[in-house]
């Protein structure tokens, strides 16, 4: 019955590796594939590769980005001291749609979730914790100077917004890094519930997520 | 306030000429791209060029195969009297998973549809053609010795099975073939509406399938 289409049943493999890609999906576009011309297909394909080589995440805020730095880290006009943390790429574009906010952003690439396996140091905590106590390395580097605070050590950063999804593991990830920031002096705050709870901020729309950004408040 | 991210428009852009695939759904999609490790990358830009390069048409009834033969037709099991014409290769696999069909196949790649420039002549109508009446090239080829049918001709087909989806499209491309055959000696049939009207044979159950299979009637 079967016809040797080991090539279709691997491109179908493929697709369902795919956030949301079921078994019939996988297939219809497999099958999609060999409707496209030669030229179509060799560009879907180097599309793949160009993605995968070209991108790679901002040496600070860890967006994705084709230059060193992305192009909110690069900018003179955004306000550096003002660090909205958020879990995907697609929720900076998210905000960034408002045209409400001025500050920059952390990417942490995920949420903590220890029954998929995503445990702290999966994610770009590390790299926050490195942005806002530059000097936080050595063991005994106990502030002694309380007058100087974090603009001396080169991190002008004032507040961090938590802008994690409003999910169960968007919570704990925003609670964890809140617990870990908070003794650094740095003022941490949550976006408001305005977003819907239990959905995306993906697919939130501009006000909502704006109203969001105006009611935050202080997490601990 | 957007950053370079050509690479990764470029890999949307690619995922929405996927049918049934959105704005949204395309940059999920790019997005997931983006986690892939580098090798899982390679493996899926060389998926798609494998199935594109190594996919071709039956040399008989069209449908996809990676021999020169798919194969039902290279079977010797099959009853090579009876085709089966479908729209696409997934109604092959619909039907062949009914395991009640014994006949073969003949894939159309598509329905006529004028309105979105799909005439007969895009279709695989002409080959169908080509294996009910092989002699039928010349001009006054008309068949004089009218005890010898089909069997001397090298065409042993006794009966065309129309299997295109039950949706305006497939009726009309049902009911333009039917013409085409019905004077060339060959019985015509249309599969019963037991396929839930306005669907499509892909997402059909194997019972209803197996129903409409066998209470398949005269189109003219």
């Amino acid at each position: 019955m079967a016809d040797n289409l080991e090539p279709l049943e691997r491109l179908t493999d493929m697709f369902r590796r795919l956030d949301g890609v079921g078994k019939k999906s996988a297939a219809r576009y497999a099958f999609c594939v060999l409707n496209f011309t030669e030229e179509e297909a060799a560009e879907f394909a180097r599309a793949i590769i160009a993605a995968k080589t070209e991108i790679h995440r901002c040496a600070v805020c860890q967006n994705i980005t084709t230059d060193k730095l992305c192009s909110v880290c690069a900018s003179e006009a955004r306000d550096h001291g003002t660090v909205c943390v958020v879990e995907d790429p697609r929720a900076v574009l998210a905000i960034e749609k408002t045209r409400q906010y001025g500050g920059v952003y952390h990417v942490l690439h995920g949420t903590i979730s220890p029954m998929r396996g995503i445990t702290p140091d999966k994610l770009t905590i590390r790299e926050l914790l490195a942005r806002i106590a530059p000097t936080n390395g050595g063991p005994g580097e106990e502030p002694t100077d309380e007058s100087t605070p974090a603009e001396d050590t080169g991190s002008p950063i004032r507040e961090v917004i938590l802008a994690t999804n409003p999910t169960v593991e968007g919570e704990a990830t925003a609670m964890y890094i809140a617990k870990l920031l908070t003794p650094l002096g740095v003022k941490v705050t949550r976006i408001a519930n305005g977003v819907p709870v239990g959905g995306d901020l993906e697919y939130a729309d501009a006000v909502t997520l704006r109203r969001a950004m105006e009611g935050r408040y202080s997490i601990l």
